[in-house]
């Protein structure tokens, strides 16, 4: 079991930004994401682009802000638990928390700040029919230790950024890469459909372009994937994992079953300090909504200032808080 | 008459972050501002500092975290009234308004926007008796102007940075500088008190210390100052400008005769909108109140981007607000 004093559950910039809010308070952070990565949208969906709007950058990519963030709190030292998601709450009898993830992890805090975005993101999946026999151990919609394809055959699909990028990557790691795509043309940025290209001329990878999937074959194991081009030719790729990249979509999940005021897929909170409905549980960033609310980074900072400042009580019920400016009182870290 | 779609009252921090939400809606701004330079309290008070919670910048000095706004505003094209106070608002018959600043300075708006900090900074003054009598022409608080002191002669008194740094600035400018101050150390920069004892050691500037004002002599026009050491032996130097630099404090002044509702030295705001309880008139930043108000420029940032949400429908009656990322449309300069 993790012991900390608010479980941040959601690593994107306004989680981030809370660690360090809390962290002036003296309050030690947890952070727990299903990502494999730090950063939420930003990191997951668009990395390099520049973002305008906060304040005080005339631009900054999406990346380079988070890089900044996790400089900014390190001093705090917050902790992580990345690729797992969290499926319950629960209170424990002196009112603090258990956080529970998909893979079993506890996390035992005083406080839990809700910083879910848009929620969970979740793999878009290739209609197979038997996909679900092969999901456990066979099938991977997120590459989050790449060591895992050390010598195996591995099948590939999609045509965006991620298939690009871990064909590319995993070239190098695994014993077989074949890379499938249903159009002729990739989506993902063209200096990395140019690698891909190369490799395959360079005989590193196969390349299966206009292909469709057709099924997991494989008796509890998988042991190969049946294609199909547009000319109704079938090909049988023999292989031990299959990684379909689709890209992600966020969905709400198990935050909706906690007993949280929903408003159309967001958590209703009062403006005074971000709390919910439920005592100890705050929502910040994305994930919230009030009056006016703006699905804005920039808004989502604001929130986790005012939200550290009234969960301060739960973790030190006994103190009082002073209001101090960081210029006068510097970071105070542990 | 200067034509704006937003006055914005005080150009701090929050008050430069305006221009930039309100310019991602088209709407222009004017601010209009007392102190002689843009920046606020971090330029007036602390430009040296570096400031720890500024999301995305583990430390910015004050000043350079006003530049940065300045050079994010830029596009925008923000126009500026600098040493002005603003002292009435005229509400218009069709809703606009008349701000008008204590120089004359007339701004016509669709939308005030009072983000003045702690309100204006006035000066401290020295208690002379006929201090009023010499006000108008020959006593400055504020060296808006330096060329204006060009071979004149000068008296500065203060033991602060504005003291010492104006009269290293003032001492290539004036034909004669006198420093004077009370105390034989000073309160600002060592580097700065270090310039000012060479200046003084190489004949450059008259420098008094531990002296006391006594009296400014003259009859409507300034012709000398007489000042008492410790010792109670009397000095007379012969001056034509008089600058006493003690500080500026910051008092709510005109603003808290307008009808708004003040609460505290501050104005109540709905978290909406961080509307007043005036129509077309908004507070933003450390001016403002509500339930859980932080005087943070962090808080500042995200009430100017509510504000100008809100603000669009008086610039732009009919039409239809749409909300979109600065990465997706970029900042759509004029
Ligand atoms: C293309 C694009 C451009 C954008 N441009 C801008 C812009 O210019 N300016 C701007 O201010 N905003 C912009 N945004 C919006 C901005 O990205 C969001 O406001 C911001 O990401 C919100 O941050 P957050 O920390 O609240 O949530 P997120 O960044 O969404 O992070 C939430 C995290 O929580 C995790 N999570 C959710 N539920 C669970 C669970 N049950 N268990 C474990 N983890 C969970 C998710 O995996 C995710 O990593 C843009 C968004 C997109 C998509
Ligand atoms: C020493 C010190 C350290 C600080 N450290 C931090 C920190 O670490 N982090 C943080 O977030 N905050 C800090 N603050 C607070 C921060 O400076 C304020 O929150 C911020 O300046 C508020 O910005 P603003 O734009 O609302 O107002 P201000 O910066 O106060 O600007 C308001 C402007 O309005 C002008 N004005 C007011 N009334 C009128 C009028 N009638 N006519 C014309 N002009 C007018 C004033 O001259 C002023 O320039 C610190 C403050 C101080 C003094």
């Amino acid at each position: 079991m993790i012991t900390t004093d608010i479980c941040i559950i959601g690593a994107g910039p306004v989680g981030l930004f809370a660690v360090f809010e809390a962290g002036l308070l003296k309050m030690r952070c947890h952070l727990i994401d299903v990502l494999p990565q730090i950063g939420g949208q930003l990191s997951e969906i668009y990395p390099h682009k520049p973002i305008y709007d906060i304040p005080g950058y005339p631009s900054i990519t999406a990346q380079a802000l988070i890089d900044n963030q996790l400089e900014q709190i390190a001093p705090f030292q917050p902790s992580f638990t990345l690729g797992e998601r969290v499926e319950q709450l629960e209170k424990q009898a002196d009112g603090s928390y258990h956080v529970i993830g998909s893979d079993g992890t506890v996390i035992h805090c005083q406080v839990v700040v809700i910083a879910g975005g848009l929620g969970c993101f979740e793999p878009r999946k290739p209609e197979l029919a038997n996909l679900e026999n092969f999901e456990k151990e066979h099938v991977h919609y997120m590459v989050k230790n790449p060591e895992k394809f050390r010598d195996q055959r591995i099948v590939i699909a999609g045509g965006g950024d991620s298939a690009l990028d871990w064909t590319v990557f995993l070239a190098d790691v695994a014993k077989e890469v074949t890379l499938v795509h249903r159009s002729d043309s990739f989506r993902g940025a063209p200096d990395s459909a140019e690698k891909v290209f190369n490799l395959a001329q360079a005989g590193k990878i196969n390349l299966l372009l206009s292909h469709n999937l057709q099924s997991l074959n494989g008796n509890g194991h998988l042991e190969s994937i049946s294609l199909i081009n547009k000319q109704k030719e079938g090909v049988l790729v023999p292989t031990d994992h299959f990684i379909p990249l689709y890209g992600l979509s966020p969905k709400l999940g198990p935050i909706g079953e906690w007993g949280l005021n929903i408003d159309k897929n967001a958590i209703e909170v009062d403006t005074f300090d971000y709390a919910t409905n439920i005592e100890r549980i705050y929502a910040i960033g994305d994930i919230n909504t009030y009056p006016g609310k703006l699905k804005l980074i920039l808004c989502g900072y604001h929130e986790a200032a005012l939200m550290a400042q009234s969960a301060f009580k739960y973790v030190y019920p006994d103190q009082k808080l002073s209001f101090k400016y960081t210029t006068v009182n510097g970071i105070n870290a542990f």
